[in-house]
């Protein structure tokens, strides 16, 4: 079909940042689908037990694909992802502990300050026919994507990494970004500037560890583009709305949770007329939370509570 | 049946501490079922839209009902309260925000400051046939239990007040403390003494106006005692097993879910055998975070994945 | 003089918790002197090189000497406490790092999850001539209070550990709380119950290992009443007004350092007029932060700024 | 003398972030003095009362003048800014509230939720006779470097906003970073890339209005480079030493002061061989903690503790 578009990590290569200054490795236009190639998050260093990432040669984690150019998206503007299809390109996945992993656990370098270390393990999954096998478990295959964001607010930081997140989306690694959601990212530069990776063939709340199952993995995407300003990145599915904050900033993970919800609440009124009181009565019954790591948080309400 | 017992707050008065200090109002022995009746958290001062929480006569929230004595449980023992059931005793209950909430909307006296204040609002919501009427919209009836907990330990805090929780439990407000599940508690003192109250016929996560659907309710409850010390709250369910941790002893939350998750690995590795690095990793793909109020927090696995 | 009153621990027996429902060890008046004799933090288990905390024979930590009934204060007033003088009793204090330590450095227990553990170390140390000998370092002799507070708040916690601090006071480790200087703290119960312990003959700020140079001490104390309201501990000094807060109860550190300067500014208001929105512009200029143990902040202002 | 050099942002313009990809403004070699002339942080909107930064016309706060490109710095080197003088160059300072200021006050948007606002007000302080002039008080003349920073790390942020501090240094706001003093930065890029601005007239501890008073100014600094490698900024003065760390990526406030003591001990078993431990407990004892702004904190110890 002919508004099908194609691109691949192998063309294009990885990068580790999102940033208004790399050249657009594609061009869309509003409503166009796309398939994007993504190489899993330890950029393939890790394909069978044993393997672990050699940092000397590839020192960051979290490779994307992009950017990835919206025609007409202007600054200001939303774009919306709607993800259509996640599938794995290898037939498996890996996770794995190591030495750096350790940050996942604690902020504070004790095990260094003691001469101790996070041991290394690698476990290769395999997934087929709907299931993961971890070891002799098997567990669902619930893919979604850990990374999805655009170049950031040129002053809340001109480049970002791809492991931190913000109001620019990036590594929210929300289990929610799954076939059939629909992300929404604000416009900080003219095209958007997508960027897309980091792929999950299932992650827990937390992904406590530091990573989860992670996949090379062909993600079907259809991109669209409102005239609205939103201050943070939201998620809709079959039966929810959600903000998504995070504590990237300088935040406490409260406070992160209180502005999902003041953000949820001010977003209802303005859509539904819900008063926002009311709203903020309401979220406090039926609200959800969801914990994506434990920088990325996210408040839900069900849309059949959204009557207009 | 001779093993049913029955208390209610209308004869032995309201605690508003978990103290070691209090006199047992009732003494149960293991595998006794007891129905206790729980007044509401705002203490009876709102029944009809307009009521609002007078804090001249009654300073303090969260009623409870204890110490309940469990006989044989000695410091260092585990109780468990498997819940039974949750009634509602007048069909209806309340939400309410007034200048008290604004803590629960940002730890800053902002507010006081610029001589602002959170307006009042008051909803009595009618509870029938399984359904919770918010205003014009119908919510699920799904009880729960706010407030459980024990005496605390003699130096973490000797009286705990019903609003703090901690290692004793307490104000959890974790919406999974529902009918069919069981809470498992430490116990610090001899006898356990034991506090209930504060039911909700429904709670969102992070319970984010300082309020849930508070009823006055009939709890049933049987309680046990097993021979084993844990650190943490504990609750089972048919589908999971879950740890609670608090961030009232000045963690971050964040520290809180990563305490959740290694005691949750470590107590899996005690029972199951599966080694604590092994269930690190799968609790980073199939672990699940619930957050009850902005100061309690669970981590949960199924128990599916828990083969001995 | 006919003033003067002892108390000794001796005499009285340790307390490791700050209650009400303690019988007093001494009855003062207003501008009574008293002189208490404290044990160290260890409850005098750490003497000589190779002394180790017994848990098993003192679980608790920080001794306290009280309460001490204040005649005449009540609920809603203020009590100062003029530390007129702090003296070493047996020439030497002592610190000491060892696996109970570990939560000082960090909050998750991620040394226990590898089985691993913090080194045990004891360091005794001579007191002489203003100086304190810390191996082949000598440091200067700068006595401070670590622990003073009364009976807290009925609901905030009935009865407090005399570790964690709040705005009943307690463990706040202040350096500033030393000779020449004045503490102020709110009364929840009648007779104001006051304990006081944990003397250190110095101490740096977050007191970082998590002991200081602990050492029991002679503490002359001069106690006052005022019929004033106040939300939060405070100390004078010749130079400063200092607002005291705490994490204890799950507020981030920034925002307990929020409140201390709001406090402060309304403070300013109230007693000297300076209006609270140029107070906050002030503070931001001549503003200083004195860091406790990492749950105590004290905002300060020097009184030369604050003409009336 | 043919060693000074000077470079105005009147020539080379204003930035508002540190990134890698600016071209250098200047070239300088180490041991070289250079006068650099900064513009306030308002962007010179500030200079009569009365006036407000208008975010219409200049959307960023905190401009600074780079980079500096320092001639044989390489990744993993260490470059060294000694701060010769500090002079205000119009004889003024400004510091003011405005709506922006809220987010200095809570990290929560309660404000804007309500409706209500942090008013306006402007103080424009004459700077005379080392003196500053804060309506009818005189504080004393104590000039600093807010902002002093390399181009960050490429993956942790390729490109730092110039308000949130990093392992890179940035908007510290630390008044240690005076006349007098060296700050040493870690080098991530070649040529190390030096952005510096935001000079301060006197700063309290926290900044916790959210601006000093801001003054243009002339900065004297020395810039070297030492083959060698930290992980975080460092300050050095005639009396101590310091550490700064940051919460910027998500972590609490507590375990920044963590981190900065345990890299302040390892540093001090690196340079005089005092055993980490007993750096810790000597720490424990004698280090002092500096907090800059909220996001950025100091762990300092005298360096007459530090014999080799």
């Amino acid at each position: 079909m002919i508004w099908l578009k194609r691109i691949s990590f192998k063309n294009v290569g990885l990068k580790y940042t999102l940033s208004p200054y790399d050249e657009p490795v594609i061009r869309i236009k509003p409503k166009e689908t796309l398939i994007v190639d993504v190489e899993d998050a330890p950029s393939g260093q890790i394909r069978k037990n044993g393997d672990f990432r050699d940092r000397s040669k590839i020192p960051f984690g979290n490779p994307l694909v992009g950017p990835i150019y919206i025609e007409g998206a202007e600054k200001g503007n939303t774009i919306s992802i709607s993800i259509k299809d996640i599938k794995p390109t290898i037939g498996q996945g890996s996770t794995y502990l190591s030495e750096f992993n350790q940050r996942y656990l604690t902020d504070v370098p004790v095990l260094r300050f003691l001469n101790d270390n996070l041991p290394r393990r690698t476990k290769i999954c395999k997934i087929k026919d709907g299931l993961v096998h971890f070891d002799n478990l098997t567990i669902p295959y619930k893919p979604m994507i850990g990374t999805i964001g655009v170049a950031p607010h040129p002053q809340a930081e001109s480049i970002s990494s791809s492991v931190m997140p913000g109001q620019h989306g990036g590594n929210m690694d929300i289990s929610d970004i799954c076939p059939e959601s629909t992300v929404f990212l604000p416009v900080f530069h003219k095209g958007a500037l997508l960027y897309i990776g980091d792929a999950h063939a299932i992650q827990g709340d937390g992904e406590i560890s530091g990573t989860a199952i992670e996949m090379p993995a062909e993600l079907t995407i259809k991109v669209d583009l409102k005239n609205e300003h939103i201050n943070w990145p939201r998620i809709e599915t079959d039966r929810e709305i959600m903000i998504v904050t995070t504590t990237s900033a300088a935040r406490s993970f409260e406070d992160a949770i209180r502005i999902a919800f003041l953000e949820l609440v001010m977003w209802m009124e303005k859509k539904c007329g819900m008063d926002r009181l009311d709203g903020l009565m309401l979220c406090s019954q039926v609200g959800r939370i969801r914990v994506g790591n434990l920088w990325a948080v996210a408040a839900a309400i069900e849309k059949k509570y959204l009557k207009t």
